[in-house]
């Protein structure tokens, strides 16, 4: 495989679902911190060379530039045990991914970064008005999740696989922007079975 | 193959990328209508037999169920020319995808929804509120998007994806949510060069 760099900032849970995929499967990664409460991730060096679109995680593969967290996942994973190979099941798994980035990370993520970094003093009016809404979204897909997750152990099939990984980086850090995961019993024992993974790291390693 | 069924509304780009994946490959699909305005997506019966998160489309294949758009295509056009088998290609195809999901549609789709069909006169003093801010990130998706198709004829690699497919859903519509599509002509280019492959069908049809 070609040399991986990962630009990131290592609070954020789309950073962090590349980095225990690569965990996982024991594929060396080479890591450059940006802040992005600083607007590291905007200036024109960034723009120009790393992400038009002026976020991270990227995965930089050799000289080429990969953004997005769960395709940076897939990169990684793409012929591994964490994708699965039966047709129905790859796709229910990018199914997850796909709920992952539109019903859940825009609020889990979202409150958590506004309360617990940004901070409600420094939020405008707008983000503060947005935030009951985003609250009951992200509990919404919180619910979701718990209930999917009442008669099974991972998200598709029997094995753990990138829909677990990439549903299990905000959801266990959801706490720190007020979610109350006490409320959602299936889920927590969930989170136990994938911090439990063989190579497992933490948001902080 | 499966029978499959597309639980759909027929207006909504995301239910039209499935049957334009599927028209593009050959694979027939047989069609159930839900007026999404009637709320015919939030019934006990479509909450518990279809989807438990209330949305379509769903791919129905057998008796499973798969949510979610873009694994709806994956799973139509895997081991098909729309995916790629290039490993960074595939990645990449899906990293367009997620862009669509997360900083495309939320945007794009949504104006067009609120404007065109909800009507303007409908939406809630939040909704909006959130116009102006979801106009300029619709735009601002268009120009990279535009910017990206400067020097190439499709997104990913020199043939049409699912990125090619997924994207254009709503984009080919915008100007109904009062987008000018006129201000980004590498994106116009590429719109003919979609509705010029064989077996393309509308989202009418």
């Amino acid at each position: 495989m070609e040399k991986l760099i990962l630009h990131e900032d290592w609070v954020s849970g789309n950073c962090y679902k590349i980095r225990l995929t690569a965990a996982l499967l024991g594929i060396p990664l080479e890591r450059r911190q940006y802040d992005v409460l600083k607007a590291e991730t905007r200036t024109e060096a960034f723009l120009t060379q790393v992400n038009a679109n002026g976020r991270i995680p990227v995965l930089q593969v050799g000289d080429r530039f990969l953004p997005e967290s769960n395709a940076a996942c897939w990169y990684l994973a793409s012929r591994s045990p964490l994708v699965p190979d039966d047709r129905f099941d790859q796709a229910d798994m990018l199914r997850w991914m796909f709920f992952e980035q539109y019903n859940h990370e825009p609020n889990v993520a979202t409150v958590r970064f506004w309360t617990a970094f940004v901070g409600l003093d420094n939020l405008s009016e707008a983000q503060l008005q947005q935030i009951p809404a985003k609250r009951a979204a992200g509990n919404a897909a919180l619910k979701l999740m718990d209930e999917h997750l009442a008669g099974r152990d991972f998200f598709v099939g029997s094995c753990p696989t990138l829909a677990d990984i990439c549903l299990y980086a905000y959801t266990h850090v959801a706490e720190e922007g007020g979610f109350d995961l006490g409320a959602y019993p299936h889920l927590g024992n969930w989170l136990g079975r994938i911090a439990g993974q063989p190579n497992y790291i933490g948001i902080g390693a």
